[in-house]
């Protein structure tokens, strides 16, 4: 049934885009459902679990936005510095691509969620493992310590979070282009591959 | 009049606490007057400006703690691979004396004025560089590049927002730990003093 699962994806990717904007208690169901067009019976159908439910799905969902754009950058890039300037570009396309309105998808939860709602926070904590796991891989593709690289794809997905933010502020990829060189030198220091 | 600016401090200490936990489009002006005890008429007299005023009032107050703990760490430490880590220390102890709950007073504002508000993404945006600027001045206090520093400055700044934010999912100061001895690590290698 297409319709139905249209609807369902409608209600996820308006709710991720109010929440991120809004905040989660500054977002109504009311809103939702007016601005995605979906009757309050199906979303119900949809969502037993309500907002919360909602919440959830839009966290995962956005999450995976960013878990492509980080899979794909490791694919691309070898080296440890180069894949780090790869996923900046990514981070300030990602954000230019909202006019500097939508940084991280999760950043909002987590703020939010702590200690109100702690499903949510677990789903936070999730996204940014499953980041750092994605990161680090890249990071080790081309050898190099393993623990070394899980440390660094922290700090990455820390630094790059922070960056957003600051980018948002300034409406301006410029923090991200700055942080982003700085990371890719320290990393491609510490990263540096096994001679040959 | 000290009670009136009693009043004052106290209303915009209950809007700071409760924009970072709920969001600034999720905390009413009702809940406020109600939670600190303000007579609606004070309120509006301190405060003409509404809920945008107080916001940018609870911007600057949050940004000051964090402005008080970034200069004491510049005036405690010379050497800037441990002015990091006394940097990462205080701000895992600034979030762990809240169980977690606040982090970067300013983040909530960032990802909620963007576009709507522009007013707070300016208070925003200067908190960030008021940060920035004290721990440039304290990464360039045993001699280095300035340029250098304020580079190395917003990575810190950008990087332990992100930290913040990855402690709270978390519930646990580690990642601040995991983050701040990497870029101790960078900062100490690039800002090495130079030699006498």
């Amino acid at each position: 049934m297409p319709r139905k699962s249209d609807a369902r994806q409608r209600a996820i990717v308006t709710a991720a885009r109010l929440f991120q904007r809004q905040g989660y208690y500054g977002t109504g169901l009311a809103q939702i459902l007016e601005e995605s067009g979906a009757p309050k019976g199906s979303f119900y159908h949809h969502f037993p679990g309500g907002k919360e439910q909602l919440a959830l799905e839009a966290i995962h969902e956005a999450a995976r936005g960013l878990e492509s754009l980080f899979a794909a950058a490791a694919e691309r890039t070898e080296e440890p510095g180069a894949f780090v300037r790869t996923l900046a570009r990514g981070v300030a396309y990602w954000i230019e691509a909202s006019d500097f309105t939508d940084g991280c998808p999760v950043a909002i939860f987590t703020l939010e969620s702590t200690p109100a709602a702690p499903a949510l926070q677990e789903a936070c904590r999730q996204s940014y493992v499953t980041w750092q796991r994605l990161i680090a891989d890249g990071l080790s593709r081309s050898g190099g310590d393993k623990a070394r690289a899980e440390r660094l794809a922290e700090m990455l997905v820390g630094a790059l979070e922070g960056a957003l933010m600051l980018a948002m502020a300034e409406a301006s990829t410029r923090p991200i282009q700055v942080i982003g060189e700085e990371l890719a030198e320290h990393v491609a220091t510490v990263m540096r591959p096994p001679r040959e």
